[in-house]
């Protein structure tokens, strides 16, 4: 297996281009059709995008926060109204953690220089710095959360995963597919059989493209087959993304994820979630406390149909009890001790 | 509630059109956005219909082959291919017995004649009632299978179903959904969920459809939705129909059935299937040894992704243990006991 990471472009980054401070971000959803790298200096477009999920991934949407923040000061007078962007920024989307905790960040760094300057230009730069090193944060951390799960799979392992949790659902590199780039290139990966992830097919319109772009051998299943091959004997892991995880390990990700972890558990497969520390959220006791982002119908039916009504939840939390390990870029935890992945 | 089963159209009927024998049937690709009942008098068409799932659904599959030979019969001039033919047509699709059922059974009828007969028009005249008591038979059948059923639900309950086993499977009422109108004239229903059913969309299309038409509160939710609304306590009961039943209670049904019925189990919720007996074969001991169609990949996926496979089996097979009853027009039946629903 030619295992080429290298050739998936990055999903987000935060560039100077001449005089200006420029975001670039793959427009996700035009892919597999189409990779179109958007450039821009508007901050409300860069919210928009993350609104309508053409940026879209708890670590990318993390940048995204604070790149909207950076493009939102370097166009800016004055900084009196930056609580109020930040907060709108802050709550685009309301499920993933990473992207409040990425802006509480930005706007802490800005607070730290405030007391000394005001110039914009100053805080510009401060933040364009912040999210440039949050980019190779977020790879670097990838990278180790790669190293620290990839050991978790037999060899020849054949994986399951449900939604995107790859290089786009981050700067680059991915969370759930960082592992399994790791482990493919120590030859621990047969194939990845990659979840539709209806409505919106993060599955197959993103997983399917990167692995296929990185030279794993994917196979494509609409969600509804999953327990099919489970029960043939054709997953040996099922490893997924994280939007939020509470204290006790309960942990909220894509919309489906708790139906796979259930049926892992009823065919005796290991279920890992793999997410950086960032998306750890220890105010929250437990997942009955994580906000589910209801979606609008028409991601579902196209076209209404008189009479019928439509239920969307972008989300759904799978209890720790369900989950078999849980890979961050400071080790593999048990679900309920993964408060002590966070530093104090 | 004001049900009215009455107003959803029949899905597939023969009728003589003047000196001219024809069948009737909806266009079901075409469902929901336009109702186009097609006319014709060629078995071929009849056969490509099936083929392409403009008429599906095990038992209006019975009704199909048996017009289809009809047709064939009043338009050809000796029965000396009529084994041929009858192959032809039953092997359309390979997994609901039913389809090779009526066309054995219609070919009996033949047989039965043919020793006195060998006048074409007489064999097409005897085939066409056959047809119709086919016809009348499958409408007799699904009400009283509604009967039977009705009453293993609560007062008010919410209802899983997926796939259509509705009125648009059959002649007319339904198997699953049958039981559904007949429980909700009884108050028994507050409401039905209906999974999308991935990749064909049998749920998104059809049972919004029929149960909207019929009065019947409907909610539409993606296939990975289901186990969080289980776990929400939103699901009484979960009810489906077969395409194929063994002699050991294991069934065929479409494609996620099988995840339903691990998610149902998990979370304490009743299973039920709903079957004419003539989807009960009893010439095999389990589910093993049931057929399942592999169908396009485009169907998954309308543009091929470079370096991406698909699969795309269309059934699975749920093993009795996970069934909680059986329900036939015979009577309700523990899964394994399923062979005492056939007359010997």
């Amino acid at each position: 297996m030619d295992v080429h990471v290298e050739e998936i472009p990055k999903t987000i980054e935060i560039v100077r281009d001449g005089q200006e401070i420029r975001c670039h971000y793959i427009d996700e959803r035009l892919l597999p059709g189409k990779l179109q790298i958007c450039k821009t200096n508007d901050w409300k477009e860069l919210v928009s995008a993350v609104k309508e999920l053409a940026v879209r991934g708890a670590p990318a949407l993390g940048i995204a926060g604070a790149a909207a923040l950076t493009l939102w000061v370097s166009n800016a007078d004055s900084p009196s109204n930056i609580d109020a962007v930040a907060e709108e920024i802050a709550t685009a989307r309301p499920t993933a953690v990473n992207l409040r905790w990425a802006v509480r960040r930005a706007l802490d760094e800005v607070i730290a220089q405030n007391a000394t300057c005001n110039d914009m230009d100053t805080i510009a730069e401060l933040l364009f710095a912040f999210t440039r090193d949050l980019q190779a944060e977020d790879e670097r951390v990838n990278r180790t959360m790669g190293e620290n799960g990839a050991s978790l799979l037999p060899r020849n392992a054949r994986v399951l995963t449900h939604c995107n949790a790859g290089s786009l659902a981050t700067h680059f590199f991915g969370t759930a597919l960082g592992v399994v780039y790791t482990a493919a290139l120590q030859g621990r990966v047969s194939r990845v059989y990659a979840d539709e992830t209806r409505p919106v097919g993060q599955g197959a319109r993103l997983t399917t493209w990167e692995l296929a772009r990185a030279g794993i051998p994917v196979t494509l299943i609409c969600d509804n087959m999953a327990a099919s091959i489970m029960a043939k004997g054709m997953i040996d892991a099922v490893i997924v993304g994280a939007d939020r995880i509470a204290a006790n390990g309960d942990t909220a990700n894509k919309i489906g994820t708790y139906g796979v972890a259930v049926l892992a558990r009823a065919h005796g497969i290991p279920f890992y979630v793999a997410a950086p520390t960032s998306t750890v959220d220890c105010t929250l006791e437990s997942g009955d406390a994580i906000v589910i982002e209801e979606r609008s119908p028409d991601e579902v039916l196209a076209e209404p149909i008189a009479g019928v009504d439509v239920l969307n939840p972008a989300f759904d939390v799978t209890p720790a009890r369900l989950i078999t390990k849980i890979i961050t870029e400071t080790g593999v935890y048990d679900p309920v001790g993964i408060r002590a992945s966070k530093p104090e």
